[in-house]
């Protein structure tokens, strides 16, 4: 929930002389979303969707997140496109901040996801998987496994008073993770972010929105990072039926091979892993007064608990092609 | 800023088969607004607004509300229109609250209000006032002169801790005020809380929304609100040409009568008094982690201060009519 930066009519005015996409009728804050600023814009042309980048977001990788959403809707993928600047650049400069005019994407996030919804975000991965594979830029993944230990040192101060136990049992997790991380699985554009308030479903059909995690990793991490999002029920158990959607979409679209299917388990741990962190981070450093909702980071412990009792990937509704087959 | 209540679609797809409004599109939670949730929605038909009534505003109050803003918009005047259900009600019930649908009122409010907005606002009030006028229906002031004295009490507490000499200063003022407050004006439906943020201008022409404090009062009453609201700047100065304009424009469309006139600085001194104290109240009572953003009561207090040293409405601009002529 956040507006971190109010904008002038004026301001606004003047930048959308930038852009071809008419007269300025409305514009109003967004309450959704947590890093950005975000208007919801009528103009004579249209709707559209304008974001001004806080601090979080690393304005030199805006062109890789862009382009990624401009490249994945040339491909077909159901994703806001980024409108042009007359400059041909498609960032600019609004309040101070860098800022960006994408398409409207009409449709709702599923604040219940079904077994239908986890079937087609999982076809829907794994198309915007195979749409980036000729997209030809890299943004390494600034949350992934070298990156945790770190993160955790600058939590595991406080980190007992949100959990008891925890740094013992983060340490442990973490030192697993890092003595078995894989190696060597198709790596290639991923979402690294697909929670069910970035699907935006029309008529059934899923819309891809929020980019501003999009890297270059294993792709089945992705998916590793869907289970998690998707198919867990609000008391924090596993569905299996959801877990098979999910997959079963995703292998449907892009078959898995053995080693990513072995690889699963570790997989969604480590996203477990690497929720729990950012969560614990937030919820340490959020001042109380924060406009922003603070996430429990022991959704994600919970979620890691689960994934460390999983031998295989049938355990998440793969039966077919068992880890060790 | 405030999404109080979240909704899924399947509620809002339920609650819309009430209405002949198209397929849902999308909606998002609009971060504006402090007292009620609200969304903005697209639908086959075009795009609305949906709010929910939270617990400030009282749903007998609703019927008055929304039939004042159905009587203005059929009146000329440019505001949201509610939009009746097959039932022929104009609120039903949504995730356990009172929820109508209005239309979608194009325009920006002005961030930095200027000369021409408080010369167009002043006419605005002035015809929202004449258009009320067969308007049937009536609600007491729930924030008038003996609603200030309990409101104080609740606050006066923790008022030193605000402003040192609050108490001495407030108290003595409530005392004035109660003894001077003016009787016999023109009474009618005012809006009660025409902020910028409550008026959205297209192309120069303002539209008026929020009217979840209207209720009937002497009409000069929401003038003395507007001065307050739209005629000084950050630094708390007035500003006598915004005065002389928003007065002048009033005065355009609905002439002041000579004790309109002369009981214009008292009006503006409980108008003060009236934003002072609710924001007090908020202060003091809004716990820390709120997502509401704490409006600074002192803001109201300066200009009380200056309303205190001022002789006559000459004083706000309307040179042509003292008081005392």
């Amino acid at each position: 929930m956040a507006v971190y930066t109010d904008i002038s009519e004026e301001e606004l005015g003047s930048f959308l002389d930038h852009y071809g996409i008419g007269e300025l009728l409305s514009f109003k804050g967004i309450a959704e979303g947590v890093e950005n600023t975000n208007y919801m814009m009528h103009t004579s042309a249209g709707p559209y969707f304008l974001t001004l980048y806080e601090k979080r977001t690393d304005r030199n990788d805006l062109p890789f997140f862009l382009g990624l959403m401009r490249h994945l809707a040339t491909k077909g993928v159901r994703c806001p496109q980024p409108v042009m600047r007359d400059d041909g650049e498609m960032v600019g400069e609004l309040a101070g901040r860098p800022a960006a005019i994408v398409t409207y994407l009409e449709g709702m996030w599923p604040r219940r996801p079904n077994v239908e919804h986890c079937r087609a975000v999982g076809m829907a991965l794994a198309q915007m998987h195979l749409a980036g594979e000729d997209f030809g830029m890299e943004r390494v993944n600034s949350l992934s496994i070298g990156d945790w230990r770190p993160l955790w040192e600058k939590s595991r101060g406080q980190a007992e008073e949100v959990e008891p136990g925890l740094i013992a049992e983060a340490e442990a997790e973490l030192a697993f993770l890092e003595a078995n991380w894989p190696s060597g699985l198709p790596r290639g554009v991923i979402h690294a972010d697909l929670f069910p308030d970035n699907v935006l479903f029309l008529a059934g059909k899923p819309g891809l929105i929020d980019f501003y995690f999009a890297c270059s990793d294993f792709l089945v991490y992705d998916l590793a990072i869907c289970l998690n999002a998707w198919c867990f029920e609000k008391d924090h158990s596993f569905n299996l039926t959801k877990g098979m959607a999910l997959l079963r979409g995703y292998g449907f679209v892009r078959p898995l091979s053995a080693a990513e299917i072995a690889a699963l388990p570790i997989l969604a741990r480590g996203a477990a892993m690497r929720f729990m962190l950012t969560r614990l981070y937030d919820w340490i450093n959020t001042p109380p007064g924060s406009l922003v909702v603070k996430k429990d980071p022991t959704e994600y412990l919970r979620r890691m608990r689960f994934h460390r009792g999983v031998g295989s990937a049938s355990a998440y509704g793969l039966a077919d092609h068992r880890a060790d087959a």
